[in-house]
């Protein structure tokens, strides 16, 4: 049995210190501790670990962490909305996003070509800027292949970033695939949509993308899931570790509320009731925004991971 | 200048007239009284009218609320995500889904083959028969088309389901086209693949289903959102209207919270930044379960729209 | 076995009917649903009602509604925070409360001398007025009587205020006692304050008022909590009937979120752990604005009681 | 202008370093780093600073680094409710309080006589300690005084607790006020009649205590706020600090939502509309789990403070 213990501060504490106080503190930090815990047993039990993400934490300075989240190999599959795709090629070309305020004027900020995400704000010149460099991009994979499923799409396109802290290139040369599942839901669609006016034979196969995800994995090996935050970048990974049997291990990270029935804010408890997750211990939630809970938890694993010599930094 | 006013139930008192009571209440209240006359301005003004909704409002008796506001053309486009596409259609086949609770002991569940969505409950043999009736839906569609956009496949089921109250249905017959960016994100989605293997030449376009949607509507037309929930169905149909000039009328009714900087969360004060909504009047956020804030909004609207004879019943 | 059932709107539905149709739904309007049956059952069995709310409620035009409860017997004891006692007085006296914005300017707002409370507004000069009738008050009080346990005080305060839609005169009246377990947390504690300063012999005897509610009850009786909201009054009507034994039926209807261990946010649920509530039909949450599910759910039980001539109007 | 930053992890990364990479993550982090700053603004401005916590928050560990909190002077009034006054003397007497589950069966729980509150249990057998406790330690305050403030109240039992990790005694032995405005509301009120039985006349004074608390500052003083979570503990820093002209600097951390017009929910924004900041800087509001927020935001602040040498460890 565990008990509450009276946390004490000492100076120069580390992060890996803190989270392991949290065992002892209570409420979401005992939650998130135990979501910590899940991310060294995956990863110890050489689960296929699916880690999804939502755009707008890419939006954010998480966008570097991801990045370096794949170069260490903490996932094996990622899933995210086209967003994040979008976000992560700009800041490659070196795109700047300004930290704002969710009280923001914004009939002043769109008067200023600011669009607004929560606090951050990208400017209209970032997309424009984007648009240009994709027809290049794509006209380059054209060159090479004229039908792709979205992973491919997505690899081809990593593979030319050449950014270290871009996530779809260390997903690219780690060969992690990376879905999305929505890929014209965003910029992108429309750069699609504009290259195939000039290309007519240039296609994108989901059928096939589809078949690539279940595909990642099987009936009989480990499957651990890591879903930040909600949308079809959560289910995109629940429904493949369904059609195989049921992931193992569970870690959601979100603020969406359970009481609407809504996908993202599905708990692990409720996951239990279509897969084969039994024990407590292998599903935890944590809620709390995901610019704070994910590095707190990833840390503290890195941190246990490298003393074990299971990952090398 | 508007004053809260003591509100006072008479006995008999209907939708109507509690939703009238509410703009002298206050809090969300005052938000979905405004939201219900803001969904008669769309409707006056002739605007092109695009509503999103989340799989999880078809999982409940709103689907066929849903079906009955396409009927009455209160929204001249649909977006959504599979799993609405699905549930829809398993409800035409006449498959129940069992009324639950939200604390439910889920291993049980799962023994019993029932998959929780919030306090609804599924059964593992509704997805079997909906596999096997879609393999002879996708085969009947591929006789007549090899290659489809997706709002071109939903239509041709829509037009196969014979349901008053199923929305596919309604849509089909009455023209207004459903969009669904992530389809393959479900059962659905392993059907196609499963359809595929024996019809190598079937195909998804979703790069003509894009620019399908974007042709929806011009720069010229007015545009109005009613996005229930958030995720790629609510994404989708901000990003259309915005690259048609943004959308004059927004109403957003969701759980989400502003503060993760999710765009589930996003508010119509943040979309001001990214498009061209001016006037507060025209821009409602409303705060709640879908379920009850929907009917409550629209009924009123329903009413009020008969009785000045701008739609008819 | 109880299954979703598609709602279909007809022209005039009533209040009633909307209810009703929510047992065929889901998520949070089946929740509430059950517990608008809930209410009704506690008032068939007898069972003596303890209902609290939040001061920001009756900040709202709820206020005319409660009135009407307490008005129809609808609940027995009632508890609540000091700004609900100051807004009621202060709109017995003819104060008017603005209709404003959650997204306001607030430093405009600052500077016109009106004060935020979501979205909506109270005067700096309602305020001044209606200290100086307080004072007024008090002294008209002290003269019969210079100790007070808070529910004599504010019983003496309703007698005195003699406005059909105010919550105090109608509890004051009907002989329902009106506790405040934190009286000197408002303006009307610097009244307080004031007035004692030139009538020293003036008390408050707070443990004489907890006295007061724990007799409200005893072990025997059947006992029904509607919390509205959270905080001490939400805290103060469970602690009077676990003292006496627990709570035998339990309806929550809030914002707050479990997540974070708050007595706000806890659920129904929780509260079994604490006291005797055993079946769950007995014991239901329902998460959404109050101002929304508040009226849904006791309207709809009000119509059928009255139908059912248990209660008289 | 402030732009996102790719956050990097190095190995043995502290918490003061994490918190400053904040600055460019955006989201609720970077609203921590405001908070964080604004911590060390508050100290260094030598403000007066007002800190309140909910009761649930004594529940967990948080415990023991309120005390250290108090005793290196991070605050000078403390604002909160009953629940935290009980606790924090059960943990003094040896208490223990289990670490569990929000997804607990809860009649379980009930059968074995432990109470959960979010995810942490206390047993029956702590409180009935609690309460024989109580009645020695009143029984020898009345010796000294027979009428007392709250504050006076808690000060005498702080004194008699002599426990480094109690946030009571170090409040007492720092001469560090802590009012608690709904002081019966819990079962320190049962104890408190339950004394009064056979000691009429001991009187708690909660007019005196008002009074006591509006007098803890003044108009010229800078004021500030530090307010974990809502309800009255919340409201009564604000309170207090507007009477005396309002605070200069405010940080809410809380999981309350604006949207329901509850004070638990308001944000520093709202605040602005009644009192008198002006600047952004200087109001700032986290969303999340105050377990994981208020320690992250308060240790960046103490190491820095003590490498400043503004304060001493």
């Amino acid at each position: 049995m565990k008990y509450t213990k009276d946390f004490i501060w000492k100076k120069g504490l580390s992060v890996k210190e803190l989270v392991n106080n949290y065992e002892g503190i209570g409420f979401q930090s005992y939650e998130l501790f135990k979501g910590s815990e899940l991310i060294k047993k995956m990863k110890k039990n050489s689960a296929k670990i699916y880690l999804s993400f939502t755009s707008n934490m890419v939006t954010t300075g998480l966008r570097g962490f991801f990045a370096q989240v794949v170069k260490y190999k903490m996932c094996d599959v990622i899933c995210t909305t086209t967003g994040a795709i979008e976000e992560d090629i700009m800041k490659s070309f070196g795109e700047k996003f300004i930290l704002g305020s969710f009280a923001s004027d914004d009939n002043e900020l769109y008067e200023r070509g600011e669009n607004r995400v929560g606090n951050v704000l990208i400017k209209n010149e970032s997309y424009e800027r984007f648009e240009s460099k994709m027809q290049d991009m794509l006209s380059d994979i054209y060159e090479t292949k004229k039908k792709l499923s979205v992973n491919q799409l997505l690899k081809e396109i990593g593979l030319r970033i050449k950014d270290e802290n871009s996530f779809l290139y260390q997903a690219a040369i780690n060969n992690i695939p990376v879905f999305c599942p929505a890929i014209t839901d965003g910029s992108l669609g429309f750069d699609l949509y504009l290259f195939k006016q000039d290309h007519k034979d240039f296609e994108i196969d989901i059928i096939k993308d589809f078949s690539d995800i279940i595909f990642t994995t099987t009936h009989d090996e480990k499957k651990a899931i890591i879903a930040l935050g909600g949308g079809v970048s959560k289910h995109h990974v629940i429904l493949t570790t369904l059609i195989n049997g049921g992931a193992d291990y569970a870690l959601y990270m979100t603020t969406a509320s359970a009481t609407s029935g809504s996908l993202s804010g599905a708990t692990t408890q409720e996951a239990k009731s279509w897969g084969k997750i039994k024990d407590d211990a292998d599903a935890v939630t944590v809620y709390g925004d995901v610019t704070i809970t994910f590095p707190l938890a990833m840390i503290k694993a890195l941190e246990e991971l490298v003393e074990e010599k299971i990952i090398t930094i």
